[in-house]
């Protein structure tokens, strides 16, 4: 028996606060229990009732002479010891669910010292616990339902449902009951305060489950992000995750905050971890319920090809939008096969040719033509899958319709996802459908969404396949700690050759430079690395060396590096008499290229983080950045590039030449290993990065520790 | 009487080709208008039945034996002119709904006469003509309804729909009443061909229409862009009209042009033009009958300062980000009084202070803490309007709670959107709001975008009213006549010098140039302009002066100037040897600024338009430009500066200074003028134009005619 079967499987269940007052969550439990259908035994216990909902009601837990899987807790908070004392004394009790609150959310530590004395009862009565502060679950196979929402008539399905939040998880469930052609789930969870049982425990056991077929998350936020997205990461490699994660805008993470207490984190961390760990984000409910039904119920398709199959020209044109809008699906080219093969069969005024993979088989199409048309479309080893769509007319017969039509997607290992569009008329047909494992949608936007989603989902597990980690490693790890350890024990920033020294360590290569300590020993460094030169003032008090007139550029001969020289030494003690001056970098002037930021951060939530983007003004108004956990691989690292938003400008847009790519990469893979591997490190800021059409060039740096 | 009330309040409709044959529209059509309640009197025609749904069936429409105000078409084409003619014998029909197709739509030359045929018959008779090839209209008042879509059970409702697709159209309208909480409409139109009554006639009926609070449309796109826009402009200043258009991609217009054979025009010319005549685009049909049914119930807010109001996290998180993703509408600054009222007033649980204008009333909340709350907020006069959410606990009456919250809300002038989220449980407290008024939604993202487009229609309503546009006009049309027609004649493109020309008469200052026809000429204009001087070639064959080596920048001295000037001369003779050459350009080298671009072009539908944007490589990447038509005004030549994603780069981001945008916004008036006011002038492109902090100087310019 798998741990959370003793919650999912319970056969007896003690209801502690059964009540026969409606406005009780212990009224609404034994209601949801007994009209809902739970298949196995419920004992309500209240001692001041003797039936309930016509069950026989027992005074305590004790008293109930039959076995007891799990328990309901619904009694005020300070009650809650004591029901754990009865459930050990019994001894087998397995499973509690304590759905009520005061505990350690209210973070007042009474509270919070009382929910440790709870599972530090229930530890030692071997009882396993979800919450407090929590609805529980919802098993459609044997009809358990542990929540107080309002009887919601569960249908099997194939998807199973977490959330964090009580409420919303069970409107999410309202609502996919409640849908024209109900979406079906199979399991069901909200995991409260986490005390025992936490929301990976959750989607570990929905990884292993037979019924799921892929899983369905509510997010607000959580403490343990980068552990969430590595247990993911490893899920979703075989069964989907899709995700709703709240806080999408600033605004909305200030809320979200205030909500969960949670530390919410930069919402493009969760962006990024999630497309790194393979989670399909979506951005509503509706989303979240079209796309994990789509996926639990059809082969992924193998590619992003996606052919549109209409009968009616608008929501054609709708689903050919969401294709084209975004960046993961393409109409497919059919063969001339296929063309010849759609003529022969179509109605004259059916538009065939005029837009690549898209057919309009006009509104004199007939339910053997719409089955005809998809078997010769899913033929087609240039389609991948199929939007289907139709505004069925009225002369036609919409259950045939739906019974032809699955027959014919029966027969191929390709998704197709149907929207029949006409209200009550289309109903028996959607069922015909559904009944057969098509998934049908209530709109052509909604159909075409699962869809591309589905073709994520493709990507994303091609792409899980690719993420080896280099192995670059620090040349001389003893360097670099002596580095940092001078620093810390000084207390003061690393300077920019200190800097330069560190990420040397890890070949990113800043070209020639030297320290000079006086006008003579500048003179003769100057020599050897060549004219025109850039002065820069070395302090470890002075951090913005520009603000500090700390730098000079263009310096053309010895002449001018005198004069230059003392200038910058002058500004410095000017801005900070105090400033511990360790000397003056010469570097030489570099060529022009486009310039780029690449550094690293270590998050509170995420760990150690890698970052590219494009320097400049014009970039920092767009934030056009990209973030993803250290360590990348070569994969990722590429990806991150080619996601930015002026990556055309790196890629020869309009004649211009190609640049270096792969050097860009490689250097975004080296800094991700050194903040993985030097723990000492706050973050990394290499910028500007110059890029060549053979190389780059790093012309400052900064690493805070 | 107007002149669509023949249609939607005809008295007496007689059904040409109606059938007891199921499969046929002609048996739809009088199913529909017997079963739905269509109050008139229905006169079947067909020489084959006796009586068709209980009803007496005619031979002929001349021998029924009373009046007949509408006729509805569905027999073959080639038989509708006989059908006419019947009608102009009997002389009492006003108004005729051709349902057949088999017209213009098929581009067959003897079809096209066929449909010039009935309107000629029709136009005698005087009867109004919708179609062919369309379904008709809906009208919830009368019940009347001449399509033949499943039977649609209308409830009416304030907002009324027109649709360039009767499928999609009827889909909208199926959908519309199969929803939970039904959205009721007042009347509903397709108008197919458009032979003689068009959409505009449509939208203008609706604007006049009583039981018409807000307009809904769907649209693939029209060839009278133009006219569209302005009639649409006029009506939105007292209507709101909402729009679905398709093609916002660009493989979505192309499927779109397959459909409807319109003329699609680019996507963001529609965009543009729907932003400024005021007309709310959106995005899915959901939106578009959200945001209809919410403007058409309540009234709009004074300002974007929108409150959320919520008793879960979950759903309030989400419409806090609907804003916080935007930038229409903003979280308010509730009053200290608010702040303490709500405190007295609301559970301890309650997060009232942790995000301004963002209330958690917690689960604990009740029916009289919602109502009190709403209260509150609204009575603050920094609060716009209010998103109020709910997860009814099974401890809350529904009803209740929606009775006392439309109470609260209707003592004042504030709109409010409602979500309530259980399933059905919370259908009676849905339907207690919207009997009252207050329009509810089934999600909190759909509530939070009605009110969010609400905050738009308002802010659409404030710029309506200052849009009158400058009255700049050539200082001296001659000239720009004279030049035109010169190079008309001589059949050449113009000049950068003619160019400069042109733009000089709307006083588009390019500072000081010359054309210089020898090398001593150029030396002794040179003296005058002062160096540093750019040399360009002057020809009308030569469009592309860089490609042809025919740009010299930098030219410090007259020495350099006559090298140069050879130097252009002969690059020009090189790259094309029958080149025309006028001369060479010698204006003076300008500083550094932030480029930009303005221009303006001749669009086939939707006339002259103005367009503005930044230069350079990383902007063509992103395609930062915003288009409006010509004329703009001085709010809308702003409104186009300001919404460039680029924008800050001007607005001095991060300490730098402020830039010059006054001028910016004079250029794109003077040129939107210029396209207006001068037909023979197909594009302008002035490119770079270098913005400083102040003043503009123009590099470039292209006048093609």
């Amino acid at each position: 028996m798998r741990e959370l079967d003793k919650f999912f499987y319970a056969s007896s269940i003690a209801v502690i606060g059964a009540s026969n007052d409606e406005k009780k969550a212990g009224y609404q439990i034994i209601r949801n229990l007994v009209e809902l259908g739970y298949v196995g035994e419920v004992y309500p216990v209240n001692p001041k009732e003797d039936e309930i909902f016509g069950i026989k009601c027992y005074a305590s837990l004790k008293d109930i002479d039959a076995p007891v899987d799990l328990i309901l807790v619904s009694v005020p908070a300070p009650a809650v010891p004591g029901i754990f004392l009865d459930a050990k004394e019994r001894g087998d009790v397995q499973a509690a669910v304590i759905l009520a609150s005061g505990f350690s959310e209210t973070r007042i530590p009474e509270r919070v010292e009382l929910e440790e004395a709870v599972i530090k009862i229930a530890k030692e009565a071997n009882i396993r616990v979800m919450g407090p502060n929590c609805v529980g679950i919802m098993n459609t196979e044997n009809r358990l339902d542990t929540t107080f929402a309002a009887g919601i008539d569960k249908i099997p399905g194939s998807m199973s449902l977490v959330s964090q939040s009580g409420s919303l998880g069970a409107t999410i469930a309202a609502f996919s009951v409640n849908q024209a052609v109900p979406v079906g789930f199979a399991k069901w969870a909200h995991v409260g305060n986490q005390s025992d049982i936490d929301v990976l425990d959750v989607i570990k056991y929905y990884k292993d489950d037979e019924k799921t077929k892929s899983i369905a998350m509510y997010m607000e936020g959580i403490d343990n992000a980068r552990e969430f997205i590595e247990v993911a990461k490893d899920i979703a490699a075989e069964k989907a995750i899709v995700v709703l994660k709240v806080g999408r805008s600033e605004l909305g993470s200030g809320a979200a905050a205030s909500h969960t207490g949670s530390l919410v984190g930069a919402d493009e961390l969760y962006e990024a971890a999630f497309e790194q760990a393979g989670v399909l984000r979506v951005d509503t409910i509706e989303e979240l319920l079209d796309t994990a039904k789509a996926i639990s119920m059809q082969p992924l398709p193998q590619g992003n090809r996606i052919a549109v199959l209409t009968e009616a020209g608008g929501p054609g044109i709708i689903s050919v939008d969401e294709i084209g809008m975004g960046d993961v699906a393409v109409l497919p080219k059919f063969s001339p096969e296929t063309l010849k093969r759609l003529r022969e069969l179509l109605p004259p005024m059916a538009i065939i040719d005029h837009t690549d993979g898209y057919v309009d088989m006009s509104a004199a199409a007939d339910e053997r033509h719409h089955a005809e048309a998809l078997k010769i479309v899913l033929e087609d080893e240039n389609v991948d899958g199929i939007i289907h769509l139709s505004v069925l007319p009225t002369f036609l017969n919409p259950k045939l319709m739906g019974e032809m039509s699955a027959e014919a997607i029966k027969q191929y290992d390709k998704p197709v996802t149907v929207c029949y569009l006409a209200g009550e008329f289309v109903q028996e047909g959607r069922e015909a459908l559904e009944n057969a494992g098509i998934p049908t949608f209530e709109m052509p936007d909604r159909a075409a969404k699962a869809m591309i989603n589905m073709v994520r989902r493709r990507q994303m597990l091609d792409r899980i396949g690719k993420t080896e980690t280099g192995d670059e490693q620090a040349k001389d790890r003893q360097k670099i700690d002596a580095i940092i350890e001078k620093a810390q024990e000084q207390k003061v920033n690393l300077t920019e050759v200190e800097s330069r020294q560190i990420l040397a360590e890890y070949d990113i290569d800043f070209g020639q430079y030297a320290l000079a300590t006086s006008i003579e020993d500048a003179a003769l460094k100057a020599e050897a690395i060549g004219y025109p030169l850039v002065l820069k003032i070395m302090s470890p008090d002075i951090i913005h060396k520009s603000d500090a007139g700390g730098v000079i550029v263009n310096v053309k001969n010895v002449e001018e590096l005198k004069i230059a020289y003392e200038q910058v030494m002058k500004n410095a003690r000017e801005y900070s008499a105090d400033a511990r001056i360790n000397g003056v970098l010469l570097t030489p002037m570099l060529p022009e290229g486009t310039e780029m930021i690449i550094g690293a951060i270590r998050d509170a939530q995420f760990g150690p983080c890698v970052m590219v983007g494009f320097g400049g003004i014009f970039v920092e108004v767009l934030k056009d950045v990209n973030f993803k956990m250290a360590p990348v691989s070569r994969v990722e690292a590429r990806d991150m590039v080619e996601k930015l938003k002026l990556f055309p400008v790196l890629d020869g847009i309009r004649g211009r030449a190609k640049l270096d790519v792969d050097a860009v990469v490689e250097v975004i893979m080296r800094i991700s290993r050194l903040i993985v591997e030097n723990e000492d490190i706050k973050e990394i800021d290499v910028n500007p990065i110059r890029v060549y059409e053979q190389g780059i060039s790093a012309l400052d740096a900064r690493v805070i520790i």
